[in-house]
C-alpha cells in the first residue's frame, strides 16, 4: 500500500469510526464492531492504530477538524465578538444537532473519561479549556466593542454559553424535544441580554 | 437463603452497583466487574438479575430512591415554590458533586442511551420529563406566589434550569474546575432574577 493510499484508507476509517463514536461512545467503540461496518479486517484496521487508545485519540483528533470547520472558523470569520459568539452557538447547535450522527462527540467522551485518567482524558480537559477560553475571548472582544457591559465576568459567560449548548444536546438527543433549538436559543439571547451593556 | 436476606443482598449490590455505574457507566459496568467488586462469584449476582438490562433498569431504580431522598422530598417539604426551586438547586449539586462517585447517574446514562432505543432509553426519558414537570411545577407555585412574572413559560425555565446543572456537572467532573459550584449558584441566581415580578 502506497503511504497516499494508507493515509487515504486511515482517513476514510477515521470519519465513520467518529460518526459510530457519537452514537456508541469512545469506549462502546470496538475495532471489531468498526471492522464489520467498513468491511474490513480487524487486523488491517488494527495495524493502522495500533491499540484503542490510539484510536480514540485519533477519532478525537477527527473531530477537532470538523469542529473547526463548523464551529470555529465560521466564527473567526467575523468582524465582532459579538458576531462571533452568534455563530459559535449557531455553529455549535449544526454540529451537535446534525453534523454528527450521536450528538456531539466531545459530550460524549466527556461523560466517558472523566473519571478515567489518561491520555484521551487529558486531551478531552485540554479541548474543554480551549473551548472555554475561545468564547471567553469573543465576549472580550464584545466588551472592548462596546456591545457588553465593562465589568462582565467572561469566565462566567462562557461556562454559562457551554451550559446552554449541554442543555441543548440533552433536550434534543434524549428527550427528542423539537423544541431544543428555540429553547437554547432563548436561553442565548438572554444571556446576550444580561451581557449586554444595559446591564441586567 | 431466605427472601429477606436475599432482598438485603440484592440491595447491597445494587448501592455499590450504583456508584460504579457513575463512574465506568451503565454500560461499561459489566457483571464479571461487580462480582469481583463484591467478592461474589458472577453466577450468583446474575442469579439476583438475570440480564445486564435487568441490572441496569435496576440501578436506575435505586438511582432514583437516592434522588428521592437527596433532591425532591427536601424540596417538597418547604413551603413556597421559590424555596422548592433553592432547594432542588442544592439538593442536586449534592447529589451530583458528592453523593455519586462519578457524578450524576442519570447525566451519564443519558448519554450512553441517547442512541439506542430500547427499556433502558425508554425509563431514562422518562425520568428525564418527570424532572423538567417537577422543576415547572414548582415554578408554577411561584408564579402563582407572586414571586415570578405571570408570563413566565414555565417549560422555558425548566430547560435552563436543567442546563445550568448539566454545566455544573461538566465543570465539576471533567474540568474538575474549584468554582463550579459558584459558577452555577450565579447562574442560577441570574435565572430567578429573570424569572422574578421585576422582569428581565
Amino acid at each position: 500500500m502506497s503511504p497516499a493510499k494508507g493515509d487515504q484508507t486511515r482517513q476514510t476509517i477515521l470519519e465513520e469510526a467518529l460518526q459510530l463514536a457519537t452514537v456508541v461512545g469512545l469506549e462502546g467503540l470496538t475495532i471489531g464492531s468498526l471492522a464489520t461496518r467498513l468491511g474490513l479486517s480487524k487486523s488491517g484496521l488494527f495495524a493502522h492504530f495500533g491499540s484503542k487508545e490510539a484510536l480514540q485519540q485519533a477519532i478525537i483528533d477527527t473531530g477537532v477538524q470538523h469542529f473547526m470547520a463548523t464551529v470555529i472558523r465560521p466564527a473567526l470569520a467575523l468582524p465582532t465578538g459579538l458576531a462571533s459568539l452568534r455563530a459559535l452557538f449557531e455553529g455549535w447547535t449544526r454540529w451537535s444537532g446534525e453534523e454528527m450522527a450521536g450528538g456531539c462527540l466531545f459530550v460524549t467522551a466527556a461523560v466517558e473519561f472523566d473519571d478515567r485518567p489518561g491520555p484521551v482524558r487529558d486531551q478531552l480537559v485540554d479541548l474543554h479549556h480551549q473551548w472555554l477560553s475561545f468564547i471567553g475571548g469573543a465576549a472580550k472582544h464584545a466588551r472592548a466593542e462596546g456591545d457588553f457591559r465593562g465589568d462582565l465576568d467572561e469566565a462566567q459567560f462562557a461556562h454559562d454559553f457551554h451550559s446552554i449548548l449541554l442543555g441543548f444536546n440533552a433536550a434534543r438527543r434524549l428527550a427528542g424535544d423539537p423544541d431544543a433549538k428555540p429553547k437554547a436559543s432563548r436561553a442565548f439571547e438572554r444571556l446576550l441580554r444580561d451581557a449586554g451593556t444595559a446591564g441586567p
